[in-house]
């Protein structure tokens, strides 16, 4: 067993964060700590946060983990910014708000950028929820900053997806373009000391009338106030009540083992990918690639050349 | 040839519609009206036009189709909306705006939603684009609702990429984050009538003596008012200006070619992955399936196993 797993099975932090800096630069031990952790994951719930920049999902994080530590619970916390996949840069600025907790040993923050293109995102971020997981956080929380393409596919991790509104902006239709309606499980209004709250709430209503109509779960509506800490027992009151909808309906075994068969399919398209990416570095293809390139033939017909390559021949 | 092709190659607009039909849904002729189109691309101009939602781009490129039509220009339309990937439906109320071109036969218009899974919004813009410029048009404009990732993505296909931002509302600041800044060939500040468009002016020249400091090529901020018809023709000259520099520096080859390339690694991605899916459907790797689910094996053990098999053991 890796000394990094042991670590994190003993509940040393300090293993937990070096696992997953790891899995950020796809170190070499990746593979074996992932094995090793497997078995010790899926005990946690895992809790996705999402919604529009600016809805204040950073704050009610912050407030979440406070009430979720007066409950004795160990929480993890995992902050998703898809930004720049050109620069690599990360503006986590907001971040920093989450310090709050920085010296609480029952919390642990981690924010995960977009590094390298192989690998990706959601696969790292998954793996960095296993690992604190493994590590004993009873409650995983996953935030995403925007509510794009990238984090609707990091919140297929998550067993209880919530999506934070605020009053005003036409918020509520924003998150119907993003397809944001149909993964939530449960919809948070922040800042509802705004004006404008029961109009969205009515809103957000109709729009559940219309997609979720004759869904066995019909996500609830909770309003908060972070800044002033309101709200967050009836939160946790109703993320809970979806958990235990997961767990009575059979849903839950049933989500969280397709999500391991998509991720199977996920790594074995990687692998091949890279394989592929391999033999061409290596010099193969080079003409087929360079007669593409001076347009002398189409990119369909090389590539069915290089797949009758790769396979042999053989269909 | 295919008569699609023929009726594409012919001017006809019924042909190049049917052929786009074919590529969205992935009609067995796709492949052989692509390839029979090939010879006949790469001579229109692809200008990408993005921005946040809201910022008139849908306005702008309706009075930017007015203005190119007086040049006597034949232009293709392509609307990206990739909304819900899970309803599939798609929000495109504010094409019909883009109807005052509608009788125009100079003027083609499609809008393009996510269909499936596979083959991808991105490729099937690529294709969709292809067919128009074999049909003859001379310009190609490729617009998307939002700046998330596949927006970016499809951003790739365009020769010269515009993004439209607003005076007012954090705009810079919000494309500087989702990696916008980074593409952005030419800035428009569109409603330039309203207050804040200096600041919105400044803001984008700090971001660019950030981005771009040392490159080739400078993006110019270009203002326009569209809901007045008002700086098309300078939008116009800038556009071209950018054109000539990538004709002039070897860019535009150079830049080209890679795509190319880029899009056969990734059919052959395609090809290899459905190739799997096959596979898998008919019954292979079940029981390999069934121990990841039953959380037996860890997914990338099992992962592993796959690939091994898929490879008849070679490396």
């Amino acid at each position: 067993m890796h000394e990094i797993t042991q670590r994190i099975l003993a509940g040393d932090v300090r293993g937990a964060a070096r696992a997953i800096t790891c899995i950020e630069n796809d170190y070499p031990e990746r593979g074996q700590i992932l094995r090793e952790l497997f078995p010790h994951t899926g005990r946690a719930k895992l809790i996705g946060i999402t919604g529009t920049p600016g809805a204040g999902k950073s704050s009610l994080v912050d407030c979440l983990i406070g009430y979720l530590r007066l409950l004795g619970l160990k929480i993890g916390v995992v902050a998703v910014d898809p930004t720049s996949p050109f620069t690599g840069g990360a503006l986590l600025g907001d971040r920093v708000r989450m310090q709050n907790h920085a010296l609480d040993p029952g919390v642990f923050i981690r924010s995960m950028g977009t590094r390298g293109s192989l690998g990706g995102l959601s696969s790292n971020t998954r793996d960095a929820v296993r690992v604190l997981d493994a590590y004993g956080c009873e409650v995983v929380l996953i935030e995403t900053v925007g509510v794009g393409q990238s984090e609707l596919d990091v919140m297929t991790i998550a067993d209880t997806t919530i999506v934070v509104l605020n009053p005003g902006g036409g918020d509520s239709v924003q998150a119907f373009k993003a397809g944001i309606m149909e993964i939530a499980d449960l919809f948070v209004i922040n800042k509802a000391d705004l004006p404008g709250v029961d109009k969205l709430q009515i809103e957000v209503e109709q729009m559940l009338d219309l997609v979720k109509h004759d869904a066995p779960w019909r996500p609830p509506i909770v309003r908060t106030i972070s800044t002033e800490n309101h709200g967050m027992s009836e939160l946790w009151a109703e993320a809970e009540r979806h958990f235990r909808f997961l767990q009575e309906s059979g849903r839950l075994t049933e989500q969280r083992s397709r999500h391991l068969q998509d991720e199977v399919l996920e790594i074995v398209r990687d692998h091949i990918y890279r394989r592929m990416l391999r033999k061409m570095q290596g010099g193969a293809y080079a003409a087929e690639m360079n007669r593409v390139a001076e347009r002398e033939q189409d990119p369909c017909s090389t590539a069915e050349t290089i797949v009758r390559d790769l396979f042999g021949h053989s269909r």
